[in-house]
């Protein structure tokens, strides 16, 4: 399996993150978003959205998105709950990272950390900030009362919504105030086979 | 079940439309949400992000989320794939319309059909257009070449898209252009249990 993607995108850590969680093997191709990489008619050939992470199994099938992606890679591990109502909150979360946190505490991450705030997009980020709080705001109301986002285990849920919020201090978060988040944040480091952003 | 939403999201439609195909029973709760419906008190407690559609189950469990609920219904019929991959497309399809279809295609005809196009509001919907436009570009790529969006069969990926496209015109997107997404439009009216958006 061959994984194009960028070490300091969240969207691609969720990706290693699984592999490294489940002992999958895979080659990293590195991509540069800045550089304009996933913009080449080479790179929209394969994914004509231009965006990473994207994954090409063994089989040559090519797959984007990396929610979906995870699921692929999960699905029949335990990452992936039995029951179909567990099933269905695990997507929720992922739905609510993808519309309600990511662009928000991703791009505020983006705009600050790596484009260095520059002024045209000051209006921009500090639009992200109460969205971006009020998300936080709701994962705490879950996990101040459940070890991970969808009961006692970890499922790829944790995944999708840890690769940004583990980070979100680069965008101006501060997560000093919820105990519940920062518990889960240390809970995930220990996982077996849990592998840093950098790592 | 019951379903508590607005006949006009087309978030809503997603779960009336799948109800529909699948010939499920469910009382319909209206819920106005420019009238602050889903800010209340007792809905919150239901839905603390405050949004619309939310499921009941006959259980009693709560779902939200309109993806994550369609897939819950739709988990043992003809509209979820048996293979991995396929199921993995239809979710990187769900993904795609949560993150770069309904914020603009949504949003657009939120602001001009809904609220009548607010002066304050012009430049967020005129930053719509584009974005939403490269939305139907990519579904354009895959639909002229396939009856649906993952293959020969409909799946809940057809119904999570169709949501918004087929009003999209409300939001003043001009689908004249687009000669696969409009066989498609027709291929789903066609569909045994099609029930319109008003229906």
């Amino acid at each position: 399996m061959k994984i194009y993607g960028d070490f300091y995108s969240g969207n691609c850590y969720k990706v290693k993150l699984t592999c490294s969680l489940l002992s999958l093997s895979y080659d990293w191709e590195p991509v540069d978003i800045l550089k304009g990489e996933t913009l080449t008619e080479s790179f929209l050939a394969m994914n004509p959205a231009g965006k990473i992470p994207v994954v090409e199994t063994d089989c040559g099938e090519i797959l984007t998105e990396s929610n979906a992606i995870i699921y692929f890679l999960a699905r029949d591990s335990h990452l992936w709950p039995s029951h179909t109502i567990d099933q269905a909150r695990v997507l929720q979360w992922q739905f609510f990272e993808q519309y309600s946190h990511e662009p928000n505490i991703a791009v505020a991450r983006f705009i600050k950390y790596y484009l260095n705030m520059p002024e045209h997009r000051l209006a921009e980020y500090q639009s992200k900030i109460k969205p971006g709080y009020r998300a936080l705001d709701l994962m705490e109301k879950t996990l101040l009362h459940s070890p991970f986002l969808v009961g006692q285990f970890c499922s790829i849920a944790d995944i999708s919504l840890y690769a940004y919020t583990h980070v979100a201090n680069q965008g101006g978060f501060d997560l000093d105030r919820y105990e519940g988040i920062k518990s889960w944040l240390k809970r995930m480091q220990l996982l077996d086979g849990f592998v840093t952003m950098d790592g």
